[in-house]
């Protein structure tokens, strides 16, 4: 843990309020829905209610201070002078309970989410362990026909397998979108009974020890029309030729051109309607963004999505998605599955 | 939906920027992770993106605008004058992109949320059903012995119960807390097996429609000793006084100082470390509280958790929670289950 202080304090000209509580997480190993961490060149202070103040004197390298269940209420009475607070998560009305104390209050954002993006191996172990378990998932899901069955049975088939093989729970709602549900990408499972000759994007992940996995597949339930697999092919080449760009250096952005131009030049242009990917830890979504915007440049120890996808309007869509460790010289593909396309009948 | 927004209207000093997602699906029904409603005296716009302004032009009442993703810097570029905005969910940095195009900003709290708090027939029919369903969970859930088997897995009785009646998704992570687990309020389920003569916390729900139920039972794994017993009774005297003192005019604070009363009478006294309850509804917690701070006073058509609880450190806790709406004259309690300590071996 103390490693991560380290690297926060090379970053703060002042010293930092942590209010989001995945960031105090990260920091310090403590999770809590009411923790605030004050981060100075001498200490790392952990502030906190009655009901978790026990557990916080058990964490390493922390002075625990109790305060009254309105942490930010109690701070502002009590802190002074110049601190950086979270701007991107603390609400307004939070920021104006501690303004009312008198403090100096500089807004920073995204400290503590920049150090998250780069992984250390701790970390990448526990998004290998939820990435094997996707694998196996997503390997057993094809075993049972899908036509038929709604798009909310084969969900919580997706469920089941993640707690059979040892998930410690869902990383977010499962997408199952058969058919024109497929053609917004991000449609829930819903009542739709999946049809023969449907594609059907199926996104799903897990969590080990708080970390995420992220996969795509799009599958066939029965044979598919020339135009279907004329799709799944442009979408496989442009994921391939993204997962062919990955490296430390490489500007996010051009990442995303690079699959961006495959689908561009098909018969298929302007249908890929989101970013490549995105960084994946603690949470599903954080840094780097890899879409047509971002300005950050990957790093070694990011892992990230590749995911791009085309939707046809009221059709349908498809989608493949890997998770990968960014490395020096490309990447660690995490995803152990195949990309032909399965039929599953 | 209409009648919302004029319930809105009446609290509107000047147009309200509505942010947050939740209150922008209770005011029209719109489900995105991207619109931003803005209520003012004649219209209501909905401001989202190419992603989803097909769906947002079908929404009635409500005038659709397409704007790019930011769709918040893209705001503060075209209005002007003087607008509200929602200061509890509104992050800092996005109130400072809103402020860089010159709009005068009042910041609000709790506008929506309050009206939410008072649930009209249509929303009191989702929790009912989601009451009724985890009803027969929690009926089924203690046909199963527990001794020998972990938190965990007990947990996952839970989820699969749900799936098998009817359930859409758990409204939020069961809690399974048994022996000294039990004994910290927000423990989740962990690898722990649970012991012979242990009291098992169980905290769960699901949602209908959105809509959450949210019930704690405490079962006991075979024969508990007199003061498990004791403690039950306690609890269940506290519930129990706190159910008969709830109806609309009542202030909050009162209700959890019947409950709070009974246990602090008791030997246990000063165990009951956390509020009697709170709202429910699209939110697992909401609009009113019930707790020693609170200055909110209960309506007609709140439903409110009552949840007292005795908690001995490092050994074991008691909750016994129930949903209900408050009525004029009392409440209407949606929980089907018995009070009787449930031996379940």
């Amino acid at each position: 843990m103390s490693d991560r202080i380290a690297r926060l304090r090379e970053q703060l000209e002042e010293p930092l309020l942590v209010t989001n509580s995945k960031n105090v997480l990260y920091l310090v190993g403590f999770n809590s829905s009411n923790a605030v961490l004050l981060v100075d060149e001498e200490r790392v202070r952990l502030f906190t209610d009655f009901r978790y103040i026990d557990a916080a004197r058990a964490v390493p390298g922390v002075e625990a201070v109790q305060t009254r269940r309105a942490v930010l209420a109690e701070l502002a009475e009590t802190l002074s002078g110049r601190i950086a607070f979270e701007a991107s998560t603390l609400a307004y009305a939070q920021f104006e309970v501690l303004q009312q104390g008198g403090l100096e209050l500089v807004p920073r954002s995204s400290v503590v989410e920049k150090l998250r993006a780069v992984k250390d191996e701790g970390e990448l172990d526990a998004i290998r362990r939820a990435c094997k378990i996707t694998d196996r998932v997503y390997e057993r899901l094809a075993e049972v026909p899908f036509v038929g069955r709604t798009e909310r049975d084969v969900s919580w088939d997706v469920t089941r397998l993640f707690h059979e093989e040892g998930g410690e729970g869902l990383a977010f709602e499962t997408i199952v979108g058969a058919g024109p549900t497929g053609s917004r990408p991000h449609a829930r499972a819903g009542v739709r009974t999946i049809g023969a000759g449907e594609l059907v994007v199926i996104d799903a992940g897990c969590t080990i020890d708080g970390y995420a996995s992220d996969y795509t597949r799009t599958f066939a339930a029965g044979r598919v029309n020339g135009e279907a697999a004329e799709v799944y092919a442009v979408v496989r080449a442009a994921q391939e030729a993204a997962l062919g760009a990955i490296r430390a250096g490489v500007p996010a952005l051009e990442a995303d051109a690079v699959a961006r131009r495959v689908v561009d030049e098909s018969p298929f242009a302007g249908r890929f309607g989101h970013g490549l990917g995105h960084g994946l830890g603690l949470d599903v979504h954080e840094l780097p963004r890899m879409s047509t915007e971002t300005t950050d440049v990957l790093e070694p120890g990011n892992v990230v999505t590749v995911e791009p996808g085309i939707y046809l309007e009221g059709r349908f869509g498809v989608r493949i998605e890997d998770d990968v460790v960014v490395t020096a010289d490309g990447i660690e593909n995490l995803t152990g599955l195949g990309k032909d396309l399965v039929e599953v009948g």
